[in-house]
């Protein structure tokens, strides 16, 4: 089968692998579709850590082909993936906080992923989606988890205001499920086009800079979602919420990178800032809420793609606009 | 009656002034005890926002001689004064953000204080003390009452891991509160003298520097509290949580003054970084814990000193090593 | 002026009053609708506790005509009315448990009330509606606070699937403010035109009974909400919640009254029980909501009806599939 | 090797059966002691759901002996066991609520226990202890681990004030914990030695009867913890908490039992209702507690006895007054 590989840091490939065996516990998924995510960059560049040679691709769905001893998932059956396996006996595990798992090897990042024909893959991290769902919907349930964990997080209220700073895809599932709960929400993000599918996704506002947020909503908001990932996002998050409010941090800046917060207005304003990561107990949610068609995701998809293109995709920087390419490693 | 005012900022002075008469539903409190916080020294150099003219002093306790229209307190009274009055109709207090009271008044800050022989104080923020009390130990009511905000905020549990940077007034309460709450405590600050009295209290620890503290506890603390206010511990406070730590900060930072944060490491290893503001909902506990002797507040005291020494003791610098100066205003 | 007062238990009559004078600190009312509560039918036979005479209607709106000392609230205001005073200095109170004050003088239970042509009023528990806004929305924000507390509680999360038991006036507000939370909702209660109803306003699912609702979701809800106040829905409540589930008891059963529940059932399924009392801290929230618009309460309005209509409806028993009447007391 | 086993419902019988070999992942432990526990009569009589035949026995401790492929754990390492074990794929599981997973095979309940010489067991939920340590101690963890959850839920703050019901081995951990979490505690039970007992591990108050209690604490406590799993006592406890207090139900009442509470004066007083069940996510913290001395369970072992008495002791009632008897399978 084709699969594309991380051969090294730095540098990628598209190759003929032997199709793997599933294990026993394992099912053997034929990809359908897997999503180019800001990490699988981060991991061709080095600076997201991972184990060369292996396979990407970390958030894909797929049909079940084959399983291992001990497997009673049907073939046939379309699941979705949690990349994701926590041990259930490190010292984080112990307390519940599986998503700190000191022993998390996660599929695409520490053993081989979703950019391929094929994956063996744990069956109890296989979440069931429905038969006629659309097969790229399913790419969606990993990155909806995650952004699942930072909104439990933030916990917004019916009525309250909340500000997603960011509109890429984590920015405009935040925005869908904070519009979810009730909330009226902005979305704060330079595009004019991503303001736009913004609206559509049920943003109350839009604005593009920090002073554009301040003059729409003057005294702040109740809930602030990093989503941007970048030094002024995550800086001005804290100065835009509002007096007794919560920020959420969702992305990701580089390791050693840092940030100026102002102590004296946390403090006196009694701002909290939380961060989140990736998805603790909340995969199953994700897979539900994707397989009940209640988040919209046909808009988030900018292109989908052949595998043979997969590696040039990664390579190149994320296209000006582009919320999610999608490859699927069988077309 | 004599009292010590501040003048206009930087001014302070002792002199005469009238016996104030209480309002309805104030009392007249003769002040027994009164400490001397930083905040009086910010106040002093217009570091915090005041009106002067004004009489500070807003950790004070003393009997109730006289009452206004209206209250049904005794005269005879022990009392210890919240000096916190929210409006309950501000859109902080209608939320239940009572202690981010747009219209908060507070006595010692905004209304004639607790440095003088009496003072005139709202009936209902005056929580009785035992007749029989140490008459000293009602000063302390106020920074614990602080503190417990913080400490419920971090929530410590049984078994869990704390570290307390700074070992000021409010660093020792905080640390009886985590011992208490069940917590095995280490006490961080530099003064060896602290260091000892921290041991006294109750920590298991102790530790000058962040790299003493990581050298004890290598994986970190469940919750570190931050009480010393300078940007040092502030910066070294989410290093030293471990994975999935709380971080409280109670220590205050000069407006505009910032810190250096790592968002990747607070990300990570989901680490919260939560600030705690005075004393929301938390008076009465602090009276019946130091009514009940169930706080240690007797080797917090270094000094205690007249009136007449107030003003001078304010504009100098606090003493090294000195934890709490308390002025006896009818000494 | 005009009132519909209770003169003793049992007792009730439109009479002939003076117009209050606002005392100091309060606002004179001129009330343009007043909502019939359950609880009006309690205080009239005695089985709800007051002080007659007095004038009945705790869910009430109207325009500020006159305004005592100390109010800065404009003349012509439209406002809506917590009804509920805390005390701010009692035990409860102190803790923040406002709800809970020991010295809470509600207007309409324990002062002159909303069914009258004017009422004073305190002007800090008076909320300003837009100038547009129909008039009768207005009395809809004591019951919606009352509910938003429930639902606070309850912590429903977008994709949770949650039970309302009983189609009142409470549990449709409890319906739209959990599908506005993003979850699936179920009505349950027995009236056809209720469940129709229930279906207009966002549920996904109605029943009539619990087997009904079984039948449906057969591992139960993640939140049943009761909103129904008899005996057979809070004996049923915790035996629909899913494993690990919620329950949010606001139905009010008569003092004395018990109910059977199975212990085992409880802590083997690990079903939390919990109870909600009025509006603490959300009367400004559900003001809010309804001057903005975001609950529907035309489909609520069974009927309007003048003031010297007002005593004869609260002394028969409501109208069968009735969900709220509303007296216009100067129309 | 002898071992302990329930043959049938209502037959329990040491005899000797092979000793196990360790499985993937499995240690041999040899057990050096092992608590009887309420719920070992429930199995004999059937009360309890089991699987016969199998070795009982689910609160030991002990030695590993040899260990299975893919265990790191050395030989001669001193370990307690967490009985459950989580699959970490159900429903319930997904959610993180792994007390309540579907699948859950308990070793002593479902798989072969620790009154025996040897056992097997899985080496990702045994806990180090020290070399030094008691060996009875660790036959604790088990019972502190549920009771850890119990009071987790339940959240005793310093200063507040909790009432224990029941003076067994809960009962008695529970008031530790919650000394330990600086609340005031009162020990209910009706035994003057259980009451003494309960003094010497911190008990401030003791009282027999819910008159008793009541007449001590007229407001009655922020937190009541049921620890006596009979009708009588799971009544008194919503009664028995203050307003806005909680109650936490620890002790087991049997299947379709039935007890009565008033709805009214949950709602009214605003008390929550609470269960606790097992241990998710606390048992390494009950070992590190036990590893560390900070529970004194010396004063709870009753007896020791050999295993040639198990069947006997856990056929008879508990004796009177007998908080825990530990039998050594090894002696
Ligand atoms: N915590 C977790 O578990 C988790 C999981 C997945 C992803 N992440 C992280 O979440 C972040 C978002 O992921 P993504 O896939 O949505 O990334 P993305 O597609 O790169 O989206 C980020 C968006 O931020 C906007 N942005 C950049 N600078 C901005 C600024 N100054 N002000 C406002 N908006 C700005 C950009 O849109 P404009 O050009 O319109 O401004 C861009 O669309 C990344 O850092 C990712 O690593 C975290
Ligand atoms: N949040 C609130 O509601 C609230 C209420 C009251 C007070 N506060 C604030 O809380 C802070 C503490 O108040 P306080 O009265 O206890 O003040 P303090 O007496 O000045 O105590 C601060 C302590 O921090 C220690 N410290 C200074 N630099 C340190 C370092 N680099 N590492 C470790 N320890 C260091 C000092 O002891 P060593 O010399 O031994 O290091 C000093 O004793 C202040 O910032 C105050 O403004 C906040
Ligand atoms: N906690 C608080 O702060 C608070 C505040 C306000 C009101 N309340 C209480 O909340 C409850 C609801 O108030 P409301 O004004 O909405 O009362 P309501 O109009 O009497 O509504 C109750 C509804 O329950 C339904 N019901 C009765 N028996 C039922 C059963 N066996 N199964 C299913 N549904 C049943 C009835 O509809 P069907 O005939 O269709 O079944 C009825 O419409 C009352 O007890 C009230 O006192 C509490
Ligand atoms: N939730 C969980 O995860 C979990 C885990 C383990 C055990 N449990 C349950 O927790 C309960 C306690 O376990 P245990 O091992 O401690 O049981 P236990 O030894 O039987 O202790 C129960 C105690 O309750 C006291 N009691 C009985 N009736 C009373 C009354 N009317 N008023 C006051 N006290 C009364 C008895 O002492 P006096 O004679 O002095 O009154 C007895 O010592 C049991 O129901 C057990 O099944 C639950
Ligand atoms: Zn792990
Ligand atoms: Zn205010
Ligand atoms: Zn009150
Ligand atoms: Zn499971």
């Amino acid at each position: 089968m084709r699969a594309t590989r991380l051969v090294d840091i730095g540098e990628i490939r598209t190759e003929e692998v032997p199709v793997p065996t599933p294990a026993r516990g394992e099912v053997l998924i034929r990809v359908e579709a897997c999503g180019i995510c800001g990490t699988d960059r981060h991991l061709l560049h080095g600076t997201f850590p991972s184990k060369p040679p292996l396979t990407l691709g970390h958030e894909f769905a797929g049909i079940v082909v084959a399983v291992g001893d001990g497997v009673t998932l049907a073939e046939g059956t379309r699941v979705t993936c949690d990349p994701n396996t926590w041990c259930g006996a490190c010292e984080n595990c112990l307390r519940g906080r599986v998503n700190l798992c000191l022993n998390n090897v996660a599929t695409g990042l520490g053993r081989d992923g979703g950019f391929a024909e094929f994956c063996a893959f744990p069956a109890h991290k296989a979440h069931v989606l429905p038969a006629d769902l659309d097969p790229l919907h399913g790419a969606f349930c990993e990155p909806l988890a995650c952004t699942i964990h930072g909104i439990d997080m933030g916990a917004p209220r019916p009525g309250e205001r909340v500000m997603i700073l960011g509109g890429g895809v984590i920015g405009m599932l935040a925005l869908q499920l904070c519009v979810q709960a009730g909330a009226e929400v902005m979305m704060v993000t330079r595009a004019a086009a991503k303001q736009a599918l913004g609206r559509t996704l049920g943003a109350a506002e839009t604005a593009a800079t920090e002073a554009g947020a301040r003059a729409i909503w003057p005294l702040g908001a109740d809930l602030v979602v990093e989503c941007a990932g970048v030094t002024e996002t995550v800086e001005m998050a804290p100065r835009l919420a509002r007096d007794g409010g919560r920020v959420v941090i969702l992305g990701v800046l580089g390791r050693g990178e840092t940030v100026r917060i102002e102590p004296f207005d946390l403090l006196f304003r009694e701002v909290q800032l939380l961060s989140s990561f990736i998805n603790p107990f909340t995969q199953a949610r994700a897979a539900a809420m994707i397989a009940a068609g209640r988040i919209r995701v046909d808009p988030l998809i900018s292109r989908t793609l052949p595998l043979a293109e997969a590696a040039a995709s990664i390579a190149a920087p994320a296209r000006a606009g582009e919320i999610r390419a999608i490859v699927l490693p069988c077309a």
